[in-house]
């Protein structure tokens, strides 16, 4: 099969012919895959970031973010049959360790990543995963539809998702960051919450859509924008501040856009907070971790897509011509999110 | 090996000599026994009383309380290893419905119940279950002395850990039962809550003992153990009761006894509830539901247990006196709980 | 100033001329009412069905459902300025005792309810009430608009907010009766949930609305209506059942269209479930109690209210005319809410 | 009546003859004083580092953390009489807007804090506060035993109590400080909850002690905590830290403590976090804020007081050695907590 390799970091991937993926364990679920989303992770992973902690053999195949249909599967597969269209949580876990007892799936002892740690992805024909990373689709879904709701879509559903008990009416909500994850994030909260939703991006194109998709307010980030939150709030912060930036300064903006007894949800990366503790015990703030979801947070959102309540903007490009997507998106040339197709 | 085995309805079940189950599904696990308990339930599928709900085919084998040795296991097992010793979740689950995705065993959509379905069940040298049944223990525990956790323990655990927000510092538990289950749940309730625990027993020495192991108060069951309560609770009855019996007019006194703002937890079983609706809505008291318990339940249990914080009293038999056992047990000639040892 | 009193029990009140009330207490809050809600529990108060539980001093004030502009204060009220628009919690709570102190207004030990204890009610020109029942509005509201969001709408509120955490996308709720608090209990469902929302009711014309206003299912209470619920639900049934009726054999359908860890929200009142202990454990399904609702509620439904996701259909009567009202809420004859206007 | 008042920042304090109190407002109360506690607090007031923050007129009483007696109340006031024996929660709050309906006293929009914000303490013979703030206590209660719960008390608590849905029993639990918060922390984890305690202190005498009162582990703070705590928790970190010093670098020591998915409670302060948002995430941790705690926080640990399950060091001092009490509190020669007598 045909399949977007890494053979060296700093290097574009090639595209390779090599064997297709068989079953291995019990669990394993081969499945054809009708849709890879190109992430900005991937383009760090060219770059070497994540080589000291994944450490993957090259060549290996990239793709951590896909949807597609079962094609094989293990002798103890129960959920599955050849042909299920089905999306893949991106981190299939044990089923066994106490963290997967109680569902947390990303905190399994035992979890791998494709795409990312030392296993294949699903840039290619067929990508092997296990029964418990599937989701079931209707039969009609196109997975290219929705293949990016495998890892952006989940993650920017799971911070919603635990915020929500924190958000009854009346409260506000700051998202900062419109972009691939925060434009889904604006969406969930629309669909599950009836807070007020103030949106914060650099980007006037990325506030107007977020004004069609759920956006009750929208601040330009201009370097007043904290200040601009506080108007908006009484001069108090935002209950719930979900940061999908977090670098560039946006994180110490969030952080300050949170209002006593508030919490600051850490999504996105890079930056780095400095607090004093006086500061965090005297308004009795919270800052809360996000990675990634769990299986449930997957399924649950495939409903949510599936009523057409969280929708994508996509641009599909052919499997052979993966190296111009990521060509494209490191240049800033790619709207919405770019999958590849077979 | 030997097993006890049930060849028809009304009669004893015999010691018969069948082969030892082998692992048939990838993640099956074969467990030597060390120690099954001898339920009251047991004496009701004798009765017939479980036959057209479980409709098993005879002869099968008792025994749904079980803790031993990991023995043989299936090639996708990878969390236990041949001598392991363990206890058994009584209800293996699949690990891939959505119930399970969120911890919820008793609710598998595929589980089983050894004992009690139409699976064998422990009582005999080998029992085949599932890598997800089982909960790894110390070494040195020895089965037996742990086994009727597994059943008795983990369902009395489930409601206690389930009701715990409801019972701060100020807060009154009742514990209506203080038989096998009750026991258990009053020694839960002491090491995990600053609660009052008044336990209710039409008998004086479970009282007695009751008061050894936690109750900060005990009430006699002569009818006028509802008043007694409110007596204790001025006038408002108790945030949470735990019923463990449930029938013979126990559950209209649970209910009784329960505080506006709170609520009856049902564990017992057999008799019937007659409330109108404006006596729900007036006090705003709710009725909770408890089966059995989760895997996760069933691993905390056993932490309380081997730190000593929940002991149990048990009587036991070799297995070939499996049929006295369940005699003494009819007879209420058993102190505690009685446990078949190899 | 003009009020509506009753005199004597099953004979319709009159239209007296008595002194406006004025405050006696440092936290008492004079209302001049704008608007006051007719509801069938005035015509039962006038039926003499509450009259003993809550022995009121005849003649006295009817209406329990209020809005209006704050007249005058007490000496100790910081929270209210005269000429203020507000809409009143209709059970004024003390704000000392334990309940309060965890914002369970409906649990106060010393909570009184004008138009239903012994304390004049708001069908008249001012009420008498306090601090803690008044939640400020929009000045712009017209109090005739929003009066029945203070008992009914509360009451429906309450039940769906309790729920929420039972309610993530993929779930189903059932909403039994879709009259006056029914369709408010809808609108909340479809504000601040994903969830499946299935209306059951005997009329058709009440479904045809609710499927206007949020439902995605309704459902003919035609006598298969339990089996009509289990055929949208797999066989299973409702996650959370509402029921808005609960008397005339609703009870049962409401607890028997629950599925397997589920729960049975009783808010309408009337009936007499019967249920087997054993029925509530081998299913771990739950019974949950409401009755009106918190400070909180209210003030976040007026959140809702005033941003037009919960609105409400009235019948405007001058205070002159409530008789009429009464009776025309008696014969069928109002559509939506009847609401005496000064 | 005498009372301890500071003229000027940087000088002691002296005791001054000045009129009692009388309640002003109708929820007044006034409090004589039969215990006032000497906390660090005073010592920074008097080093003017609160100044700017609260900025009273000086001179006025010093005390925050006061029990006694009912002397005299308001004419609102309904949940006390004078005699009765009370703790004061620090901060009394309105009871009327949205955080005080929610039950988040130290949220509210209208609270003070005598003794810190500009009015009176409770170093006196009598002090004003409100029935809010009054915790009624068994009529037996020494004030002088219990009053250093009023500030200390509470504060540990509030973190403990909210923390205790983390903590089932097979978790791990750190205190980071056996000092006056620290070891009351300890006492009501052990009543609590069953998780492991690890203690964490410089000083080995701090230790000795809290392995008295609850820790299942101490571990010197000698520079290898850190690695201590790792060892003892199989290399992960504790599920929850409480840092009850979140200075000089406990701070970061306590984060670093801090398995992935866990949470990092702060109540000390002084120091400074440092994180980059990639540790937050990769890990989904907490920094978790917490300030003194609620009303219903004191009761309930009133009630653990009560029984016994925490207790106090104290060392009484005569009010009018109230300069002596605070140079030994500076001095480090107060054992326990220093309490004024009247």
């Amino acid at each position: 099969m045909r399949a977007v390799r890494l053979h060296s970091y700093h290097q574009d991937p090639s595209i390779d012919e090599i064997p297709e993926p068989e079953p291995i364990g019990p669990l394993d679920v081969i499945v054809r895959i009708g849709g890879a989303g190109v992430c900005r992770t991937d383009l760090h992973i060219i770059e070497g970031q994540w080589a000291e902690v994944q450490n993957p053999d090259l060549p290996y195949v990239l793709g951590h973010e896909n949807a597609g249909w079962v094609h094989a599967v293990g002798e103890g597969v129960t959920n599955l049959a050849v042909g299920d269209t089905v999306i893949l949580h991106p981190q299939p876990s044990c089923g066994l360790c106490l963290a997967c007892r109680a569902g947390k799936d990303m905190h399994c002892e035992n979890a791998f990543f494709p795409g990312l740690s030392n296993h294949d992805g699903g840039m290619a024909e067929y990508l092997r995963t296990t029964a418990r990373a599937c989701v079931k689709l209707d039969p009609g879904t196109d997975p290219a539809d929705v293949a990016a709701l495998a890892d952006a879509g989940i993650t920017a559903y799971h911070a919603v998702r635990k915020a929500l008990p924190l958000l009854p009416p009346g409260t506000t909500a700051v998202v900062q960051g419109a972009g691939g994850l925060g434009h889904i994030g604006i969406q969930c909260l629309a669909a599950l919450s009836a807070a007020r939703i103030v949106v914060v991006d650099r980007n006037p194109d990325a506030l107007g859509l977020a004004g069609k998709i759920g956006a009750t307010h929208t601040v330009l980030a201009d370097g007043n924008q904290v200040e601009a939150v506080k108007d908006l709030t009484g001069g108090t912060g935002a209950h719930v501040v979900f940061d999908y930036v977090a670098e560039q300064g946006a994180e110490m903006d969030g952080w300050n856009m949170t209002a006593p007894d508030g919490s600051y949800f850490v999504i996105g990366y890079g930056g780095e907070l400095r607090i004093p503790t006086l500061d965090i015990i005297s308004t009795e703030r919270n800052i809360v971790g996000n990675i990634v979801g769990t299986y449930t947070d997957l399924a649950e959102l495939m409903v949510l897509a599936q009523a057409g309540k969280v929708t994508l903007h996509t641009q599909k490009y052919p499997l052979d011509q993966a190296v111009d997507a990521l060509h494209d998106l490191d240049a800033g040339r790619v709207r919405g999110r770019a999958i590849l197709v077979p």
